[in-house]
């Protein structure tokens, strides 16, 4: 196909497609409020690329503190070039005996990758069923949507692991906080628990749940 | 219009909507391997209003246990019409002090109807915001998808509330099952939700968890 | 496990879950231009449990009218809780010879749960199939999405119902409005339906639909 | 780039892509049972180009009958390569004075481009607000899903359409054939649309609904 | 049914049905940022029929260009009122020896219907089959979602056609212009494709891509 | 509360959370066809903690190639548990000088973690505006759902990256193979893409591609 195309080539597709970026991602702005499908896009022109990568995940969290373990999201609020489109991330560090205790993701499913050490990793089904495995490097693991599930670190060596989600603002629910950091009165949580009354007393004492 | 509509009538619209009901509803066959967005579908010919129909919420449940609650599910496993349509319900009886314990939907949404009596109900967010209320006969709560939450019978009379789910299949994980009458081992537990040692046997003791 | 937690226990993830309440559920703003995925969420500060609870289902429909019938919605955009959940309900009030007439809710199903009474409910599926039943007390039905039905109480006594959709906004499509309280035109009506055309006009005349 | 691509180039990429063909389309197996999904699909080896292409919106639906109209449906049932794809269309012929009754595709939105003729078409939403407009070649029109809409030949030629539905199997209840070519009961569909009972009992007479 | 409706006929129903204009539908309002689900819904009274109407299909493309083909889109920024509602259109003018050039539309599956003319149609599966077809007046093909394909006249007249995608904002990518009018540089291309230099280049110098 | 929790606890609730675990997760069962939403489910009692851990992922790809690079997918295909739950996976392996060329998934967006050396990774945009961005280790990128994209090592070292996707069975379109390695033929070809006959010949005599 001998051609000379000139300067008029496909003018109108062109037109129509001036509009598309819009589609093909939505970078969050967050300025705005949120609705259900994720944060008002920013205009295309504002778009760097930029807002498509994030360089947060590179740094270590920090693993001073009593569960030695640390938790860096990369969900919407944090990395806008994901929003809308069904994913985001997180960075697990774990000391040697670093934990993240149970937890789940409402709505969520996770995959988690171990990238340096060993993690025995484990989540609960509905039926109690427990699925519990310790991961080696290399080694992936699921833990399906809203169920509750833990990462250990097994072995003597600080453990690092990327964690990816099935929606871009997957939620954190950690049991521990929920129950004895929150303002949920003791009675109520001693009644929908059957946990001693001394001991959740304790809990809420160490990590500052009133009531 | 002066009509005299023949036989031949739609003749095409007929035939073509002879495939219609298909679409219009997918009746779960049980028997069938079930996939991702639910159960495979009765053959047209085998469906009758009863598969529409769901009588055991009618039937009050037994509280005779420790508890003094019980669940009555209207899940597409139990309520075959229900499969493919995004919703699902449940019938809640709370006896005089009964309490359906901490648990959650995973990935699903739930709206609470009281029916009868008085509930204490309420969840907790992922940043550990509490909302709970006292609800009377005729008012309804929502509890977001996937978070923990909990009734309790707070009056003195038995309460009765029908809840529906924004799932066909919303699963129920009940936090001390998951816990406590699991195999998850003893060990495992301490370290990922700083409960005592002593706190786990005695409620794994009460409910048969191993390990 | 003996542990004292300090207070930098989780700091990481706190700061990180301070994003969460976001996601967990999107209380509307009703003041704000709705999406098709519904209106965009409340600020997480200004959010109550008195979003999430909703008392006006409690409260009998007046049926002080010529159908003997009432609706109450509980919509997103009356209880705004349930925006982007999947789910609202309604409350029906059916006196002695009520009527829910000839309806469909485009694109939501429907699970209706009888409280007190007897209600006659049908619907009518693509290929003319009738599914049709006399419901109790107790008695659940499911209405497939976008399907014409309807609910007459058929006892002596009045009937109360608790509806469900999979949807927050659910719409409702009454054919008697949409034919005769619409303005669309006689003579449309006539050749689009084969009504006849002193039918169409009386009806026009009783529920005040012009041209 | 200079290159002498090998045999072994992209070795690994092959034999992962060798799955993919599956990914991409999912030809309806029109002898499996149905799911909510869509019908399972064939098995790629099975799959033509046959499979992409259908012809019969290509012939003139017969339009000798009392409505002077045909619908030819190409949905996943007739076309299975629509399968799982979220579209399907239907060609609309409309004789001279050629009408297509009050209908309502279930939960699928619907455009209709007109090919030829002149077209007067309309929906009425839940608001009861009538959306009515005359169309001519080359006019396209939305009907939003779930809701009554029509389309009648107002122009003094034959008229085609071509009309595309947002799922493959949208469904197509129409609203006469609902009500006088079924089994409902005279005395409820008089007590749920208003209509006389003469005018039910003439038009179960003329589409031979019975009851 | 002896029935004389007054005035207060459907109260409460009417009130709340005052709210569902908004649900069946969302027309776009262009002016306010776009999200993830699509753009936010104008207000109910601003809405008219023309919002649901649409005639620039009607013209033919101006096909004086080196394709000889022309892409009219009806996407949501054209026609308002497919926002939100899961399809959209555009036309195709392809004069003789006209070719739409290899393109994908990111995330959506398209249907074209061939309404004069002949169309060499195909496209690319991910396992590298080709599915390809000289599609007559009145065919149908469909392509699924994502990947390559293209049409060309392959007949001594002009060719039209309408296309419908299963996304309101579907998205356009040319693979020439993605790779020869981009500012994607040379020798990125050179690597990435495999194409000489000099091709690179040459189209390049014909399209105006940079660097 | 001091608590005897007798052998009948929570009797129902157990009954019906024996159903719970399909709802759960859905391990694909590889041997049934599979349907729009995934692979029907695995029986839960065959179901392992095997299913939802993935060690191939672990071992580096054979990079020994023309492209010096390497894909291993943990797709649906390879890795059962992933099945229905909105993501998988692959780890990218590419030698000094290695390539994953110019490709897209088909509907599913990606995010690329570099776990070691430097990788140029980049996207082209609808309305050809091009995203490109040298990443080092730790940071990551988005790649929004089916637009044309790269990576390129671009250090003096192996690179290793895992990219994560928002489908189980997220597609894998590779442009060279798709024109240059299928059969579609080399006219065709041309007129669709503008390269030259003879670049087209060289790039099939390569990659194997007929016709």
């Amino acid at each position: 196909m001998k051609m000379i195309l000139p300067i008029i080539f496909f003018f109108f597709l062109l037109s129509s497609s001036s509009h598309a970026s819009v589609v093909d991602f939505c970078v969050a702005d967050l300025t705005l409020p949120v609705t259900p499908s994720g944060y008002p896009c920013k205009k295309g022109s504002a778009v760097t690329v930029n807002d498509f990568v994030f360089s947060a995940l590179g740094v270590a969290g920090n693993t001073s503190n009593i569960i030695k373990a640390a938790v860096t999201p990369a969900f919407d609020a944090q990395f806008p070039g994901l929003n809308g489109l069904g994913l985001s991330l997180a960075r697990l560090d774990l000391a040697v005996g670093g934990v993240i205790p149970i937890h789940t993701h409402p709505g969520a499913s996770e995959v988690l990758f171990v990238i340096q050490g060993t993690i025995c990793a484990g989540f609960i089904a509905s039926d109690n069923s427990v699925y519990i495995k310790t991961l080696n490097k290399g080694d992936s693991m699921v833990f399906p949507q809203g169920l509750l599930h833990f990462q250990i670190n097994s072995g003597k060596t600080p453990s690092l692991a990327i964690v990816t989600f099935s929606s871009p603002s997957p939620g954190l629910q950690i049991l521990d906080f929920a129950l004895f950091k929150s303002d949920l009165p003791t009675d109520i949580i001693t009644a929908t628990t059957f946990l001693d009354f001394a001991q959740v007393k304790k809990l809420k004492g160490v990590l500052g749940g009133k009531n």
